[in-house]
Order: structure tokens, then C-alpha cells, then sequence
């Protein structure tokens, strides 16, 4: 079958599995903020209907200007763009004819954003379990690639990588005359998160993208940014379509950086969830990988491939995000959002249902 | 001084120029529905704030699907985009290496794309004053060609080109084995219009760009399409980043399929407009280019340069496109949207002030 290469949209992979699609779903595959979009959207959502009749600014000057000033950069050091998913496509688009190494397990746009340029694609695969980043393996790989791509916190295992080891793979780029690239799409979920960010000025081959629309819970509007180096800026922005940013996510953007009572409650509901979650699997004798943020793999170790209980927790409506096209997961572990806590609840009745059914080896 | 490269936006303008903002100022440089959003937009807004925390689907298949059914199309002969403008990057990024051949005068974004993807770009200058195609001279061209760019109904001129005459064209491109890429941007302000898509499955050589965010007055939420052969389509959809299209425009872009009634009252108001702006110019002996749609260049031949009456009329808040960077025109014109009656009486007032301070020398 083809598997959706994406989790959101779950539509797609009950076609896919020839399933009738439940009414009363929740879909774990996609890792939003539960708690929706901060209220300044909500309250201000309808003042953005006079905003779409002008062009948006194509530089996105206003909201760039407060990134720039949040994150302590210049202006140029910063690109705004349409989701981070249009950033790591330009960053391909840049790469092209090059060589990228990619630490995997791994959200699968770096790898399709290189290919399509014609880059040579390598990957430093983790060991499954702790998802440790093992230097210096990935040190000796480094002489033969132009440019690395980690996602931290990463997604699918949800593992934070600290600032002291980031820091020593950022130094071994540089000698190695090699960019690196840091997805940082959900450390803004993680409370003690230490980004490379003070570096950008003096390590010009480093690049670190953003996404507002996991925390934010607006991915149907498309808001990231880029953060780098004021030459790669320049060079990444001129691959960028005119007015790739939509002025409701420009607005609305500027209203997420003035959200942080929101971001804190948010962090707190999910750290408070994890901790629930990783109790009762622990209970269950369920594996999870060792996540600092809000989504975390899950295998029943009963079973190798775990689709039986994915096509299970489905018929259920509960879906979760199949790992099929993450390399060195290949459907042994499910991913899965932390929800609110009664979608949560539904999640642990679940498998509570599934090992009273299914624990006949243990 | 720096020209801002496109319209809308006039702020640039103003702080280019180093004037002050003026605040009652009309903006003619953006060629966008004078009516605004159609109403199905307006009532359903509150609607759209639910969407904003999914993924949007990535591939539109809804519109997609209304798109090929309006267009007597397939599916697979649909492409949707974050604007035509990123419909015009991911061309140009089909072209890499390749060469264009660009109709001049015309939007600076075919030129741009093909510039950064090393494409290798030359110009069919058109006369300045009837703006007439001159198929002889551009068919000789085409041995050297790879795709030809062509705008209809033409930015910045407004000159419709009939079917017959693109049909020439687009024969005599299949024989030299050329692309040939209309795009219609504006096609859905002239009643008239008859477009070439009937052709694509006989043609796979045409190309044909749409936007929906000027008749349905929405260049905020960013939203257009590519109609072609279904292979061609894969080719390009490759290259466009992962969820492109917003989830506000994907709905919003139904709307305005159901829109056809509001349609035609925007098309009898421009027209309505034209005729008296057109009456009112010949009348002061001003220039008007021979438009049919919902813009127009200008001039007073008292001038050459058009400088002069642009500060002039920037001073009273009415904002002109400048023509600095479109070949061919170069400050000799300018360029005006067809706005609502009462916005138009303004430009006219101030018209006729600057002729009874100007007319010396006529």
C-alpha cells in the first residue's frame, strides 16, 4: 500500500487502508499545541478579514523585525516564510548538486527537499532505543558531506539533544567546512531548551529553522522562519517565491510572540501529560522513547511491526502516525501526540482494551 | 533611488521617495477587485478560524477537483499554488538552464524566476502605444527558445490577445519544440475572454497560470493555480514545498468558484469605469493604452518622462504603479488600477488640477 507520507489529514491513510473513516476521531498524528491557538487569535480573528485585500508585505518586515529582536539578531539575519517546510525547501533548493547527511530517524522534507535538487543524500541512522547521537561516528562522516540536517528536539523520537553536544557538532562543521542545520520546529515546547542561536554571527554555516505554527496551533496558516548567517539569508531568500508569507499568518504571528503566559500554561499541561502517559505505559509494559517534548514513540515490545495495534487504535479512531517512511523505525514504533488530557484518556483506554486482549506472550 | 519592485504595499514607495505617508491616500497600484472579497467570504469568516489547527491537505484535492471540473480538465491537470507567483518560481525552476523569452513589457516575475535558476532570459519588445503582438518577429525567435512567457490580458498594458492570435503562437511553438506559458492573472475580468485551456490535452507544451486573488479581491491569502499536461504537473509539483496553499485560501478558493454572479457585477462596474475614465482622458488629451481589463497605463504627452505627475499625484495620496522596471516603458507611463467610482473621481480631480497647472505647453 502507499502510506501517507505525512501524519495530519488522516483522510488519506483510511483510504489508503481501505477503512471507513469514524466520525469520532482524534488524531494523534499531528503534533499541535491541544490547547488550540492562543486567545489573541481567537478574540482578534475577525479584524484579519480586512487585511486580505491588500498584498502582504513581502519582506514580512513588521514580524520580522520583532524575531530579529526576540531572538537578539540583525533583520537580515532572519527569513520569514510560508512554514518551515517552505524553509527546508530552499535550503535543499541551495544544496543543490551537493552532499547532505541527514541523522535519522528523521521528518522525511530534508531528504525529499535535497533529492529534488540533485543532492546526494547519506544519513547518520541512531541507534534504536535511546536515539543517542554518537559523535563521533557522526564526526568521521562529516569530511565527505557539505551540509548536516538534525532536527532537535527531534521528531519522531521527541529526544532534546543539549546545547554542549550541539555546540561540539557545530564546531566539527565548521572545520569540516560543512553547514549544519538545526530543525528546531518544537524546542519551543521544551522549557529549558538552549538554542545555538547566539552562534549565528560567528558561525556563518550555521542554519537553524523555526516553525510557530506547532506550539501556535495554526499549521493551516503556514508561519517559519529561518535564522542564519545575513549571506545565506540573501542567498536562501532569493529562491523565495513574491509573497510567499499570507498576511493572516503574518499578523497572527506577531500575536504568538506576545503569547507567552500561553506558551508556559501549555508546556506545563505537557510535561504534567507526559509524565501520565509514560506512567501508565510503564504500567502496561508499553516502550516509549525517552521524549522531552510533545509527541513520543510507542511500541508494544510484544509485537515487532507494530501495525496490529495500529490498525486496532485506527478502528477505534484513534490515529496515530505510522513510522513506515522513517528510516530505522519502519512501522516497529507508533508516533503520538500529547493531547489534552481526555483525549489522552481515550488513548490509554485503548491499550488498556488492546493488552487485556493481546497480552497472551507477555 | 531604489524603485520598489512591485506595486501594492506603497509604503516603500513613500519612504523610497522620502515623502510622508499621507494617510487618505487611495491605492491604484495594485490591480485588485475595487469590490472587495465576494460576500460568500465575508459571511463565512468566522467559519475559517476552526481550519487554522489542521494541517491543510497538501494536496487542495477539494479545489483541485472544482478547479478541473469548471475547466473541463482532469485532476491531474491541476496544480494548486501559494499565489501565481509561486506557480511563476516553480516554472522557473522547470527552466533551470534553459532558455526564456519573455513578451515585454511584463510582470518582472518571469524574468526573476528564470534569472535565479541560471535560465538565460531574452525579451520580445512590443511597440509602445498598440502593444500589438507582432507574430512574425517573435515566431522567428522561437529556433532559439526554450519557453516564451506571455501575459493576456497583458500586466502592465491591459491588451487583450485573441484566440486566434495565441493559437498562431501556440502552434508555432509546438514546431519548434518551445513552452509556451500564458498567464492569465487577469483573464477573469474580461467577459469575453477565451482562453486556450481546451488545448492542454493536445498541447503539452502549453502552460497556462491562474490567479484567483485579484477578481476575488484576496492577495493576502495568497492563492492561484497551473493548468497543463498532466506530466508536465508532476514535473513541477515536485519542486513545491509540503503544504503550500493555506487552509483559509483552499476554502476561501471555493467560495469563489460560487462566486459567478459577483463575477459579473465586478466585470460590469470595470467596464462601466473604463469608458469613463477612458472618456474623461481623451477629453484632458491624455494617452491611455488600449485596455480591456481592469487596469491601464497612462500618460500625459505634454511629458515624456511621467515623473513629474507621479510625485504630483503621490503628494494628493494617489498612488501609481511607476513603470521604471518594466522594458519598454521605463517611467513613460504609469500604471492604474480600474477602482470603485468614488476613488476614481479623486484621480480624476487631481487630473484635471494638474492640467490646468501643466497645459502651457500644449
Amino acid at each position: 500500500m502507499n502510506w501517507p507520507e505525512h501524519g495530519s489529514n488522516p483522510h488519506y491513510l483510511y483510504e489508503a487502508l481501505n477503512k471507513e473513516f469514524p466520525d469520532n476521531r482524534v488524531d494523534f498524528s499531528a503534533n499541535i499545541n491541544p490547547l488550540g491557538p492562543p486567545p489573541l487569535i481567537k478574540e482578534n480573528w475577525n479584524s484579519l478579514l480586512s487585511t486580505i485585500s491588500d498584498y502582504p508585505d513581502p519582506n514580512g518586515i513588521e514580524l520580522r523585525k520583532r524575531i530579529a529582536k526576540t531572538e537578539g539578531l540583525d533583520e537580515n539575519q532572519v527569513l520569514i516564510g510560508n512554514g518551515g517546510a517552505e524553509m527546508i525547501s530552499l535550503i535543499g533548493r541551495l544544496l543543490t548538486g551537493q552532499r547532505a547527511l541527514i541523522v535519522q530517524p528523521a521528518f522525511s522534507e530534508y531528504e525529499q527537499a535535497c533529492r529534488v535538487n540533485g543532492a546526494i543524500v547519506d544519513y547518520h541512522q541512531l541507534t534504536s532505543g535511546s536515539w543517542d547521537l554518537d559523535l563521533e561516528s557522526l564526526h568521521k562522516k562529516l569530511r565527505d558531506t557539505d551540509a548536516v540536517f538534525i532536527c532537535n528536539p527531534s521528531n519522531p523520537t521527541g529526544v532534546y539533544y543539549s546545547k554542549p553536544v550541539l555546540m561540539e557538532l557545530l564546531f566539527a562543521c565548521r572545520e569540516n567546512n560543512c553547514l549544519l542545520i538545526i530543525d528546531e520546529a518544537f524546542y519551543d515546547f521544551i522549557y529549558y531548551y538552549e538554542s545555538l542561536v547566539e552562534y549565528i554571527e560567528e558561525f556563518p554555516n550555521l542554519l537553524i529553522i523555526r516553525s510557530m505554527t506547532k506550539m501556535y496551533a495554526m499549521p493551516g496558516l503556514r508561519l517559519g522562519y529561518l535564522l542564519a548567517d545575513a549571506r545565506v539569508i540573501e542567498r536562501v531568500a532569493k529562491f523565495q517565491p513574491q509573497w510567499s508569507m499570507n498576511a493572516i499568518a503574518l499578523k497572527a504571528g506577531e500575536w504568538c510572540l506576545e503569547s507567552e503566559i500561553y506558551r508556559k500554561e501549555t508546556i506545563n499541561l505537557i510535561v504534567q501529560e507526559r509524565k501520565r502517559l509514560f506512567a501508565f505505559y510503564h504500567g502496561v509494559q508499553f516502550n516509549v522513547s525517552p521524549s522531552e517534548t510533545n509527541f513520543y514513540l510507542l511500541k508494544d515490545p510484544v509485537l515487532d511491526d507494530q501495525i496490529p495495534l495500529f490498525r486496532f487504535l485506527l478502528d477505534k479512531g484513534i490515529v496515530p502516525r505510522h513510522t513506515m517512511n522513517f528510516p530505522g523505525l519502519e512501522g516497529k514504533w507508533l508516533r503520538f501526540a500529547i493531547k489534552a488530557p481526555v483525549e489522552n484518556d481515550r488513548l490509554m483506554e485503548a491499550i488498556v482494551e488492546w493488552r487485556n486482549n493481546h497480552s497472551s506472550s507477555l
